[in-house]
C-alpha cells in the first residue's frame, strides 16, 4: 500500500519528468475507467482484509507454503460470497482468487477443469448429482490427464479403465510405473475426486481416451480409498504451495454412470457408442493460450516496474572523479536491457487484447456453423503462446540480473516471479510442438495462397508474392523508423522464412520422404518460420493498436517511441535474416542500429511513469526493489533481520557442530 | 554411484552405437590419467563415507540446510587431516571439499579470501598471531567488502574507520543504511571475524579503502560483541545453506594493529604512510575469473549431461499410427537444442585451459618484471567470465526446459544448478561492466594497432587491415566447414564489431564529449564488440586445441564436428553480423543453417558417449532425469514417496481447514 511515507528522491524526480500522465495509460490496459475501478476495488477488498495477511512466503517451509495457501483458499471461498456485485462475471472471480489466494490457489482446477468437463461432458443424471456438491464446495476436484511417462502425446496415455457388464462398474488400473498419473494440481493431499483421462475397454476392444469420475478420499475422514495410492510429486522450482499430485490406481472399480458420457457412451451390457463427431476443442484451448500471452505481458511488466524503479534509485561507479555516483538507470547498457522489454510488455499487452477479440469473433463464426478460421486461429494462438512467454521467460531473468546482486535476493520477488512464470513455455502445449503446429498450417497456407486461394485475415500477406512486398517497401530515401515500412519488413521477412521451411519440406518429400518425416527433417527450419510469423503479428498488431487508439497526444508520441523501440530493436536481434534475402541493406542495419540507442533517452524521460502504468500495488508486485515509494534500502534491512535465521543471535547449529570444532584444541588441553 | 542394475535398454543402445571411448576424452578433460584417478578416488573418500549422507536438499527447510551445511563443514576439516597423499595442493583440497561440503561449505571464504588476505597484507606480527588461528580453525573468518549500496564500485564503500591516537584505536562505523555491509558469504552465523574494508580517516584526512580484522563474535559462547549488529541477509534465489551476511557497525573499538598494515600504514601518533605503488590484483583476479569459466563448462556440461541421457530415455509422440513413439533425441528440434550446447561445453572446458596456461606464461612474465601483457589478460579473463558464464545461464534453462514438466521437479536436479549458477554472472564483475572493460582494451588496442604498434597474443589480429582478413578468407568455391575458414569469418566479424563501436566512440568525441563520456555513449556497441572477441576467442582456441590434441582418428573426427557444430551455429545465431558486412553472402548464411541441421544426426552417434565422458557420478549429478543406468521413472516415483508432505495420508491442514470447509453445510442441519 500506499503510505505517507516520503517518496524516494531520485523517484520522485523521474516522475515529476514525465511527459505523460500514467492514469491515461492504466486505464488503456484495464479496458477503461469502470474495470479499472472495480479491479482497485477488489485488490482493496483483499489487501485491506487482515485474514489474508501472513508471513512473507519466502520465510516459510513448504509444508507451511501449502498449509497457507489452503487455509487461504477456504477462507476464500466464503468471503468471496459476501462480495456481491464486486465479482460480476468468471474474470472478477479470478481476479479475487489470484489476489485472495496469491500463493497458490488449492480449488483453480475443482472451478475450472474438474467443473467444466462434468458440465460439458457428463450426462444430465451425473451433472445433477456432482455440480451441487462441486458448487458448494462439499467434494474437491481435479483434473488427471498427464501420466509419468506421458505429457504433450494425449493417445500415448497408459491408464485403463475396463468395462464389467457384470457389476457394471468401470475397473480402474496404471498398468505401469510410466502409466501414473503425475503433475495435477491439487491431487497429492486436496482433492477428494478427479476426472481420470484413461483409455476405455469394453467388450475386449478399447475404444480410445476417455473421462471418468473418480472419488479419491472419503468425503469423512478425508483418507485414500483402496485400490487408490496418491501423494505429492516433491518439490519443484516453484509453486511450493501446490500439492501437484500422483495417482496410481489398482483394480479400483466405479460405476458405470461415472463416466463422461455425453458424447460417447457404454451401455449397461458393455456395447460403446462412439461420439457423433470429434469435438471442437479449439476453443478453449484459444482461450486459455491467451491467457498464457496475458500472463507474459504481466509478467515483463511485473519484471520491468522492479527493475526500473530499483534502477532510478540506485546509484552506482562515478563517472568521473568528484561527479556524484549517476542513477543506473542512466547508463546506455541499462536502458538497453530493460526499455526494449519494457516496450514488449506493452505489445504483448496490445496483441493479447487482439487475441481475445479474434477469438470472440471465430467463436461466434463456429456458433453459426462456419469453421473456415478455425485453424488459424489455433494457428495464432499456438505461435503467440510459444513467442511471447519464451520472451518473457529470457526477459525476466535480464530484469533481474540488471539489478545486480540484490535482484538474487528473494526480497527482489524475481525468483518468484520466474519459478512461477516459467512453467508457461511448458504446460497448455510445449513451446517448440506449438510453433511446429503453427508452422504446419503456414506452409499449408503458403501452398493454397500460391494456388490463388483467399487466405485468412492473420496470414493473408502469404497470397501476395515476394516481390510485391518488397516493392512495397522498397523506395529511396525510405525512412527506417517509419511503422508502415517496418511492418512492411516484418511481413517479407516471415515470409521469406516460411519459403525457407516449405522449400526444405519440398525437398525432403522430393527424396522419397512422407509429409509427416518431411517436416520432421525440416522442423529446425519450421520452428524459426513460425517464430518469424508470430513475431509479424505482435509488430503488426501493436501499429494497429497505435492507430485506433484515441489518446492525447503526449501519450501517443511515447507509444509511437515503444513501437519503434520494439520493431528496431527486434529486427537487431535477428538481423541476419533481414539481411540474407537483401531486405535490409548492411547500412541500414547499422543505422538501425544506432537508432535503437537513440530512442533510449527519448523512452527514459517516461520510463518510470510507464511502468506506473501498469498499476502494480505493492501487496502484488512484492519486491523491496520495486516498491512504489522507492524506499528500497531501510525496507531491505527490515526484511532481512525478519528472516527465520535471525531469530537468535547464535544459531543452534553453533553447540552441535561450530563449537567443538573450534574449542577442539582446547578440550585436549 | 553405479549399481548392478540393469541399465535402461535405449541408453545401453545408445552407448553400444558410439563411435568413441569416452574414457579416452575424459582424460583430455581432467588432465591426464593420474589426475583422473586421484579426482575419482577424491570421490570415493566422500560417497563411501556415511558421515556424509543425508536427506536430498531439496526436502530440507532452509534452517536445515544452513544446518546440515554447518555440519559437513566441520567434519569435513577433520577428515580431509586424516587423507594424507590424496590432497597434494590447493586445487584438491578445493575438490574435496566441493565434494564433501557440495550443499554449502561454510569454510570457504575462511580458507581463501580470508586467509589470503592476511597472508597478503598483514604486518608479519599480525600473520603470526592470526595464521596459526585460521588453520587450526579456532576462529571463523570471512571478507566483508561489498555494502547494501555498493558493490561493483570499491571507491564508493561508505564504512568508516577513524583512527583515535589516545587509545591507538580505529573507531569503525557505519554511518548510513547504505554502508551496511551486505552479501558476505557465512557472515550471518557462522564467522567470528571478518576481513572489513572501510574509509580509513586519520589525521582529519580520509585515506581511502584500508581493510581491517574484525572480531565479530565471542570465541567463548559466539555471541556478538558490543557495537556490532549482524545477520542473515534472508533467502536467496539459491544458496540456501549459506548465511550471507549483513553487518553494522556503531563506534566498534579496534586495536591499531588489526590494520593490514603491510603496504601503508597508520602510525601510532595517527601518521598516515601510503603503500609504495598500487597493487597488482590482475592476478588473482584472472584466476578467479579462469575458475568462472571452468565453472560455465561444467555447468553445461552437467546440464546436457541430464538432459541428453533423459531425451534418450524418454519417448514421445508416434509419427505415424502404430509406430513406437521415437525418443525424443531424435527429434531435430531436440537435438538443435542440446547439441550445440554440448560442443559449447568442450569449446569452454578448451578456453578455460588456455586461459590457465596464459595466466602463468603472464604471471611469470611479471614476476620477472615484463607488465606487457597484463592488460590482455585482463581484457581477456574479463571477456570470456561474461560471455561465457552469459552462455551457460541461458543454456541451462534450455536444457531444464527441454526435459519437458519433469525438469521442473527438483528431482530434475535443473533448479539447484541453475540457481547456484546464476551469480556467476553478476559476481567477481558484473558481465556488463566487464564487457566495457574489455571493449575499452579493444578499441585502444585497435587504436594502436593502426599506428602500427606491435599488438600481444590473442588481440594480434587488429593490427591487421580488414581487407587483409577479408583476402584471407575470400576465395571461390570456399568450404565453410573449414576450421580455419571459420576462424578467419569469426576475426572479421569482431574487427568490424570493434571497429564500428571505435568509430562510435570517435564520432561521440569529435561533438565534444570527453573519453569517458564518449565510451558511455557508445557503450552498448562496446559491449557487443567485446562479446564477439571473446566468441572468436573461444572459437580461435578451440580450433588451436584440435590440432594439438593427440587422440585416436575417431575421437578427432567427433572434436572436428563439435567445432563446426559450435562455429556454425554461432554464425546463425549472429548472422547479421557477418552479412552486414558482406563476410558472408545470404546464400552461404542459408547454406550454413543447412550444415548444422545436417551435423545433428552425426553428433547423435555420440551424444550420450559425449556426455558420459564428463565423468559425473551420480551422486554430483544429484539428478533422477540424468542418472547413468537411466532408470528415471521408477526412481522418480520413489523420490517422490520419500517427500515431506507424504509422511502421512492426509494431512494435517484437513482437519484445520478442508474438514470444516466440507462439511461446512452438515453442521448446519
Amino acid at each position: 500500500m500506499m503510505t505517507a511515507k516520503r517518496i524516494n528522491p531520485d523517484l520522485q524526480r523521474e516522475r515529476d519528468a514525465a511527459t505523460i500522465d500514467p492514469e491515461e495509460l492504466t486505464r488503456i490496459i484495464f479496458d477503461g475507467a469502470k474495470e479499472l475501478d472495480k479491479k482497485r476495488k477488489l485488490e482493496d477488498a483483499v489487501f485491506n482484509d487482515p485474514d489474508y495477511k501472513s508471513i512473507p512466503l519466502n520465510f516459510m517451509s513448504r509444508e507451511e507454503q501449502y498449509e497457507e495457501g489452503i487455509r487461504r483458499s477456504a477462507i476464500a471461498v466464503t468471503k468471496k460470497e459476501a462480495l456481491g456485485d464486486l465479482i460480476e462475471n468468471h474474470n472478477d472471480l479470478i481476479s479475487y482468487n489470484t489476489l485472495a489466494c496469491g500463493i497458490g490457489n488449492a480449488f483453480f482446477l475443482h472451478e475450472s477443469m474438474f467443473a467444466d468437463s462434468i458440465k460439458r461432458m457428463a450426462t444430465d443424471e451425473l451433472k445433477q448429482k456432482m455440480m451441487p456438491l462441486q458448487q458448494k464446495f462439499e467434494i474437491i476436484g481435479t483434473y488427471a490427464q498427464t501420466e509419468m511417462g506421458h505429457g504433450t502425446f494425449l493417445r500415448g496415455l497408459e491408464t485403463t479403465a475396463h468395462y464389467d457388464p457384470n457389476t457394471q462398474e468401470f475397473v480402474l488400473n496404471s498398468p505401469t510405473v510410466t502409466s501414473t498419473k503425475w503433475w495435477p494440481g491439487a491431487l497429492g493431499k486436496t482433492s477428494t475426486h478427479a476426472v481420470v483421462l484413461a483409455q476405455l475397454y469394453t467388450q475386449g476392444k478399447c475404444h480410445g481416451i476417455h473421462p471418468f469420475v473418480v472419488q479419491l478420499r472419503s468425503l469423512e475422514d478425508h483418507k485414500s480409498l483402496p485400490g487408490i495410492t496418491l501423494g505429492d510429486i516433491g518439490p519443484k522450482f516453484g509453486y511450493g504451495a501446490n500439492d501437484n499430485g500422483f495417482l496410481r490406481l489398482n483394480n479400483h472399480r466405479i460405476p458405470r454412470e461415472n463416466m463422461l458420457m455425453k458424447y460417447s457412451q457404454v451401455a449397461p451390457d458393455g456395447t460403446y457408442t462412439k461420439p457423433p463427431k470429434a469435438e471442437l476443442t479449439y476453443g478453449t484451448m484459444t482461450f486459455i493460450r491467451s491467457m498464457i500471452v496475458r500472463a507474459s505481458a504481466f509478467g515483463l511488466a511485473r519484471g520491468t516496474t522492479i527493475a526500473i524503479r530499483y534502477s532510478a534509485v540506485r546509484r552506482q561507479s562515478e563517472m568521473r572523479p568528484g561527479e556524484p555516483e549517476p542513477q543506473v538507470l542512466s547508463y546506455p547498457t541499462q536502458q538497453y536491457k530493460l526499455f526494449p522489454l519494457l516496450a514488449t510488455a506493452y505489445a504483448f499487452f496490445f496483441v493479447q487484447k487482439k487475441m481475445v477479440e479474434t477469438y470472440s469473433v471465430v467463436n461466434q463464426q463456429i456458433n453459426d456453423g462456419d469453421y473456415t478460421r478455425i485453424q488459424e486461429l489455433h494457428g495464432l494462438s499456438s505461435g503467440l503462446k510459444a513467442f511471447t512467454s519464451w520472451a518473457t521467460n529470457v526477459g525476466l531473468e535480464i530484469c533481474r540480473m540488471s539489478c545486480g546482486g540484490h535482484g538474487y535476493s528473494m526480497s527482489s520477488g524475481f525468483p518468484k516471479l520466474y519459478v512461477d512464470f516459467t512453467p508457461n513455455c511448458t504446460y497448455e502445449g510445449e513451446n517448440t510442438v506449438l510453433l511446429l503446429q503453427t508452422a504446419r498450417f503456414l506452409v499449408k497456407s503458403l501452398k493454397e495462397g500460391k494456388r490463388g486461394a483467399k487466405l485468412p485475415g492473420t496470414v493473408a500477406y502469404l497470397s501476395s508474392n515476394v516481390t510485391e512486398l518488397r516493392a512495397r517497401a522498397t523506395s529511396a530515401g525510405r525512412d527506417l523508423k517509419d511503422p508502415r515500412l517496418l511492418v512492411a519488413l516484418y511481413k517479407e521477412r516471415a515470409m521469406r522464412q516460411i519459403m525457407f521451411a516449405s522449400d526444405k519440406v519440398e525437398a525432403a518429400r522430393s527424396e522419397g520422404l512422407d509429409l509427416v518425416g518431411a517436416l520432421n527433417r525440416a522442423s529446425v527450419h519450421l520452428v524459426r518460420a513460425a517464430n518469424a510469423h508470430s513475431h509479424l503479428l505482435v509488430v503488426e498488431n501493436f501499429h494497429e493498436k497505435l492507430q485506433e487508439l484515441k489518446v492525447s497526444q503526449k501519450l501517443k508520441k511515447t507509444l509511437l517511441q515503444l513501437f519503434q523501440l520494439y520493431a528496431l530493436d527486434g529486427i537487431t536481434n535477428c538481423s541476419g535474416e533481414f539481411l540474407e534475402d537483401g531486405i535490409l541493406s548492411g547500412t541500414e542495419v547499422k543505422a538501425i542500429r544506432q537508432y535503437v540507442v537513440e530512442l533510449l533517452p527519448l523512452i527514459r524521460v517516461n520510463a518510470v511513469a510507464l511502468v506506473d502504468a501498469f498499476d502494480f500495488r505493492d501487496e502484488v508486485l512484492d519486491s523491496v526493489l520495486g516498491r512504489y515509494d522507492g524506499n528500497v534500502y531501510e525496507e531491505l534491512l527490515k526484511w532481512a533481520l525478519s528472516s527465520p535465521l535471525n531469530k537468535t543471535d547464535v544459531h543452534p547449529s553453533y553447540d552441535k557442530y561450530l563449537k567443538p570444532l573450534l574449542h577442539r584444541n582446547r578440550s585436549k588441553l
